[in-house]
């Protein structure tokens, strides 16, 4: 399985006014580290994009527990992998850690879209593209 | 039980190169809708901080189903009311509509946090204000 | 001249751990203010967009001046209106005032694009539609 | 003179539905690089804020020219230096580039900021800290 770890340092102006990170920015850090996920298996996702004619992986669900704060200046490590695989969807966990710390623990369930034929403005879920799973999961399940 | 609902117009910046609302959004959506919640039953939140000494109402934890997109020029409904209870914590709920078409269903569990007696770059869990439940609770539990 | 004004009420996730406006916010507001101001002329930009094959009008130049500073649960009012026309430009201007106060006084230089011929991922300067100066400029200049 | 350098990754959430980056986010990251500016100089933002009670450096000007778009997957280096310094302000420039092509020229005004004695929700002028000066700026000027 592959597993993604990046840095992600705290700026700024991702913290409200108590000092800690504005929660919604966790989601934003979610999103780039499933592309970093992508990337470590060797899959750039505009590539991807391109290559299969994707509009991307737009999320079904989503969810995450925050078991401490973060704040200006801190650097966090995320760390990244696809747990579940289904034909058209699949789902990313999230760690954050601080240091030993587990901050936030969370999943984003993806489907896999392409433009509707019908009209290009709407969107329709379609396979993974084998590549995909090649790269980031296991040929097992 | 208290109700709120707000009109949302997505911008074109809350959208992604698919056309489509890039779901970190929708938090900060969440986190606006309780604070409308909290003032639609009279409750300024900046001056309940400033009363109570408050640092804010942390999440413990949140998630969200997203059953339809959403585009720029869209307007949104936003429900938001508070499902639960405890002595430290509160549950929000909230919902997009497009019209009749159900968006987005999630929730926040929020926790009401002080400054830490012996560190007040820390928060701590508090009892919430008492009349915090009263104008936005029912009074059985 | 077509002036449009709109309330901003400024959200917990707007503000920083100094308790002010993060100012990229600010940009953030001038965007959908530019949005508001093409639609008090009856323009939707969607549409605007479909009808004339545009990907929008990108930046050029921008730039604003932050004479006080705003809080959590403060309520703007926006104003803006078009100072400049080119044929393939336009300038907005944008002010922020709480009260009487002026709190920031801002600008945006705005191309109208299409997509390159040769490259759709690429963008292109295009005329300003005559609509969109019919309705939102003066006829003299 | 100190210069920062640093690798900005355009994520699939800086981009808007043109598949350009969304420009407020261009001033999140002039943000950034100024907190990485200071640490180039062995500054640590959150420890001088302690060390000096200072609220942070808001700003009171800023501008920006594109001259290129950025977009999903492209990694820009972000440049900046300090232009200009005054007893209570300094100017922070910052240029964006892909490659030797460069894509944003801009700055940031800023003012160096200590909670109002008489009101510690408003924030008031102050000297910046020599320390700064003498890490960041030139001794002559």
């Amino acid at each position: 399985m592959v597993i993604s770890r990046r840095l992600i340092r705290v700026d700024w102006g991702d913290c409200d006014p108590a000092g800690i990170v504005f929660y919604p920015n966790y989601f934003r850090w979610f999103d780039a580290n499933t592309t970093a996920l992508f990337e470590m298996a060797g899959l750039s996702m505009p590539e991807l994009y391109r290559t299969h004619g994707l509009v991307g992986f737009p999320l079904l669900d989503v969810g995450a527990k925050f078991l401490g704060a973060s704040r200006f200046g801190d650097t966090l490590e995320a760390e990244s992998s696809i747990e579940e695989w289904a034909e058209k969807t699949l789902k990313v966990l999230h760690r954050f850690r601080r240091g030993t710390m587990l901050l936030v623990d969370g999943y984003e369930l993806r489907i896999c879209a392409v433009p509707h034929p019908d009209d290009p403005a709407r969107i329709k879920a379609t396979l993974i593209p084998a590549i995909v799973r090649e790269r980031l999961g296991r040929a097992s399940t």
